[in-house]
């Protein structure tokens, strides 16, 4: 993970240091710029950030999106030519930040994680993503080319729901909505995931699958981590003047897929606890069979064995011995004793 | 499931498209209104959502019911005609969607769910309920036809409880009462199947039976989603002016309904928790039975057999063999030994 | 049970019907009065509740109480002369109902239970008993002629406590305590039930004591269903003009009592979910030593076995067979290797 | 216990009747007295409690302390001279009484528990102690003779922390301070026992063993239920005015020994939960030892017998029987598989 | 541990006397004073309190650090030259203190824990750190030498942050973020500890790895115990005048890291707890695994030991042994017998 090493190297600096906490290593960090307003519409890519800041005039809604979080200079026209804090600055280039919301004089921060469900490894792949929203200018922070938001740039482009004419609150909650959407989708994958070993399970209770219950619980609970801060997310919004009483509305909503997403994820943490108990109860039953077969067979054969054993002795008085009807009559014996103990058996409902 | 594949769909959508996610392909939609006012009352099925609305006079109570969520005029009428927001025809459309309240400025919707439990399958069919009410007009969404809401309407064609010169807001809770009185039938159901599993269980601890458990458990952990938030609608009802301080009473009496439904909820899930014990017990007994059954046979004639063995030994020189004595008091050895083993087990209570 | 079926009886009516939910088949409906004012009381059989009503003067106070709740002529008497409200009326025949309160403008209605925990059977019988108070006037109804109350009786015929001079208040505080004190007793008695079973459960760990222990779980489950709410009840009373300040104090002693028989409860289920780790280490203790005594004895006489059978082979050519001192050897050489076993065990300290 | 005999004689009773609840069979009841301001300490035993009452002039702190519970006269005296209400006087007696703090117009009544682990038998002794401060006097009440409080006699004997020139107040802080760091002293040792025990546990997983985890649980819950309400009593205890802004800083500091006591308990909690679990692991691998070693002795000697029993069979032609080399052969296939056998065991690290 | 004893010890004594409860037997108590403002920077060790304390002039910040608590000479210093309530005193000097903070009216007293994991030991080293803020001056009081404060010294040296131009609270925040830092170094330390284990126990899931998950459930727990308060610390701390609005911004974004501490030591919870169904689950597998082995072999080796036992017999009247093909014969059962068993263990999947 590595994570320690990049923590104890911060240690010593003062807050506010510029220093890249993640794993991703983007040699290139990409600017673009969407700017519209009603019918028009201008998307660029740029070289500087103070290009692209050059767009944040006060009548047009500017959406700067920053792929790639290497470039000390991006960094620096945010902190001094937009005016945001440097221990901010510092948040958004730590990619381990637990999601929240900065409300601050002028401008807002949000930090959230995108997050992909990774099926076949059973493990979550997260994408931080850092919003600066002021006045009408949002800046996106991302840590690699990501298509989370690609359905918003759609929107802009064809001007699907009037976006084009709707305020910053609008694009912010475009954009959070298409954030909530994937934890939607993810989360209802991973339940039907989890729906499906069940069956694997009761057939073949063997460790893999418990390996994949314990993944699956991992799972949630990082997911819960994840979306358990959206929800003060929302409601700190909410109190801020980007959002207006009608985007307040569509806010509602976004806040009600949360919370869906958060009984899915309750739910799922559910469902696996409950499969470890049909787990535990299959490898269980198991073992009852394993023993089951083995003390049938020796009951059944041990005593038989010392019958067999008996005149198989070397004694030179055994009259029996030398009876002619001795011999099917021991068989005899042996048989009805073999009986006996499957009938027993049967009784017990042992098969 | 195929709800990834539905959500995926709407993904790309802007935020108010009237796409349905749903199981159910009803193939028509039925419309059909209610209007009473004192001994007045008229019944229809009509055609197209236009005609239905045109009943929403102000001196009348109208009941329309829409059953089916596939045609697309319907909903355009509704938001077009009776103005109600498109993000909340999505709401009504996604069938999966928790259930909420939402007051708005000149009407409110409610989400519900109808349940129904499976005794069979051990499942929970859920169907969802919209309620939208404005003024003197209550229009209801169902998935398919049901009959929740039957007894309501014997009440009003039979005026009973005198509910035809009573308000608006006594017909909501009506319609509260009638699905929260299912709640209670279903769980109560499901409280008394829990108590009649213990029987079998005690009896033959299978897997079939844990899996019995297991599924109620999930039935309890979907129908406690279904409830909880119904507390919450109640008191978001109770702020609406739809509630008038008589209304307010018997909405008290529904709440107290709910509760008495959670706490059923909560025992039938701490009920399975604890047969959950049980059954790992009665398993765990099973195997302790055939373990004392192997140990018995096997203590008693392993050793048996070994002095069988002695005898059977064909060394030249083993004086026993050649005396009289010999053979019966070997067995003499045996019997006494089988006796010394029973009293061992009768003392360790093992039989 | 017929839950189900009494409810899906109702689910048709309308709301404030008077139909009885209940076990109790009471053929006969008993109304009693007892009247009094500081030294004058009166106590009545009647017949008919309007004689009952009669004795309702402001200047006394009036107690009520019905026993068996299948008169409908009594309830369309409390509701008619005394004013209750029909959906109120309908509560206290539904005696599946919750404990609560409802606080009206010149009425309240209070609804308990009282208990009576059965040993023998490990579980809880309750009646339902409901309290309107009215001005100086209190109506109580219960399922079946009960004797909880009867200390109260007591207290109003012998004055003690000065109860005939006291407020309606007090009497009402007198009936809540004799109920609380009742479920005290109740639970101390699972208590020290429970502290009873754990020395069986750990001589002789069978499915029975586990069963008890099941139903004990159950029994305290079932008991912090009634008990719970009875705090906000007395929470509820002590916000009416029934409960003067003097009275105030003596409620809040109740309280104090329903917060011990909570923690009694939630003690007996510590104590009964610990238990439950001691029968499952009971059980694995048992099955470790049967396992022990099938492996000394299979691992000492199994190789023992084998020695014999080797001396058993018929091959023309071995050579210690014909030798004098094989026979002795042999045993010498079995005989060391039981000690030599025994001491192994020993050492791993299995006996 | 007895404690159901107890409550039901109190049953029949008017509240506030003086009926001694408890285990304690005191003889006597002692009264002594200590009465001090500034420099004057007077410290006498009396006889009786009006000759105690004598003491409480308004111009010292007097603090009279009351062992044993038997004594009518003495309650009747608190109660008419002192002017104490019935129904507390009868909570002083009930020695069964939940921790608490009645706050009244001119006196507060605190009721604690003085707790004793005896790590003996794995126990807590507890005797309850009851505070009546009013003005300027403090009486204790104590079930028996006890020496919790025999510190805070030695601070007014020897004027330690200027005490003797202290408020009410103080000395009230100075008796709670004794009683609280009494629990911290048994929790402390609770926990520093149940670390004992761990390695106890590893090494003989015995039944004895979890008994102790057992009685270590009820300990802990028992402790919880006595320290949880000392900090709402404290919290209640800083609302009147006995407590000025100086002890008041005192009083915190208690209090935070009361957070400090919670925490221990609710870790000894824990670690005796997590023992449980080390405690089933270490018996199912005692078992699973167990199992090895009749697998392997059983997997290795059964074979054995098997082919040692083919070549004691009889039949006339077997051609083997007559070779010479035949019977080292057998040998040497038998070792053979003996190694095979323990090599398979040692690559599936079986020992 | 020797606590007891500590406070056993402690127990005689007024509130206020100065008693050095803790493990650290540091011989010599060593003062050193930081005193910055702008350019001007001091840094001194001093050999008594009083000169510590005359470089509390106001127009500069002061950082009194004092290593070791054994000095009473420093605490009469702190107590009677900078007026510090000996209660609080004592408070330092008892190092098992739960962390804490004290607004008073012209000081604040905070108490923290800083922690090291120990990984060999997979245990929590802690050491108690207090500070008192007055006006400019702090004054940290440490068991013994440390090295996490060693970050927010360079700061002062170096001038990082312009650490030197800021206020007193500035300094506090440094420390706080110092502290908070290396809680979540550890913490995160231990999470990915967690994750090695998991690898390990699936391959020899023995007793010791059962004794690292129980080492890291305690260590949890501790760390818990310690991180939890400080959340409350922050928001005391934000409530003085120490802090204003500027520091306020930088306070905030340290409570941020310490719900990320809370976070992580939730999240090593559950991975921990989560771990131990693996461990368990492997253990039975691996027991599974056994019983197979004993069974297979057994099942085939003990009816073909039987069958060899039948012609072992020395009856004069069997008329197989005379046969020449019954030899082969018996031979080609028992092969067919073998392969029989091997096929029904192959249906079975037990290989």
């Amino acid at each position: 993970m590595g994570k320690q090493e990049d923590l104890e190297k911060k240690k010593g600096l003062p807050p506010g240091s510029l220093v890249y906490v993640g794993d991703e290593e983007a040699s290139v960090t990409k600017i673009s710029v969407i700017d519209y307003k009603g019918n028009v519409i201008e998307e660029k890519s740029v070289d500087t950030i103070e290009e692209a800041l050059s767009y944040t005039k006060l009548d047009s809604v500017t959406w700067i999106n920053i792929e790639g979080l290497h470039n000390k200079e991006v960094f620096k026209g945010v902190r001094d030519i937009f005016g945001v804090h440097p221990l901010l600055i510092e948040d958004i280039l730590n990619t381990e930040h637990r999601p929240k919301i900065n409300v601050l004089d002028n401008y807002v921060l949000m930090i959230l994680k995108m997050v992909w469900f990774d099926p076949e490894e059973i493990d979550i792949d997260e994408e931080q993503i850092s919003l600066i929203i002021k006045d009408q200018t949002i800046i996106t922070f991302q840590e690699k080319e990501g298509d989370v938001l690609d359905p918003v740039r759609q929107m802009i482009r064809q001007n699907l729901g009037n976006i084009r004419n709707m305020s910053t609150g609008y694009l912010v909650y475009s954009m959070l909505d298409a954030i909530v959407d994937q934890y939607l989708i993810e989360s209802e994958r991973i339940a039907s995931d989890i729906e499906k070993i069940e069956e694997e399970m009761v057939l073949h209770p063997d460790q893999t699958v418990l390996q994949k219950i314990y993944n699956y619980k991992n799972v949630g609970m990082f997911l819960r981590k994840q979306v358990w801060p959206v929800k003060e997310i929302i409601t700190g919004l909410e109190k801020t003047k980007i959002i207006d009483l009608n985007t307040g509305f569509y806010l509602k909503d976004v806040s009600d897929h949360v919370i869906h997403v958060m009984d899915m994820v309750e739910m799922t943490h559910s469902m696996s606890t409950n499969l470890l108990d049909v787990y535990f109860s299959s490898v269980s039953n198991k073992m009852n069979e394993v023993m089951k077969v083995l003390t049938i067979v020796s009951t059944i054969f041990i005593p038989l064995t010392f019958i067999a054993g008996i005149y198989g002795m070397n004694f030179q008085y055994m009259p029996e011995l030398d009876e002619h009807w001795a011999y099917p009559v021991v068989w005899g014996i042996m048989i009805a004793m073999t009986m006996g103990m499957l009938i027993f058996f049967k009784v017990k409902r042992w098969f």
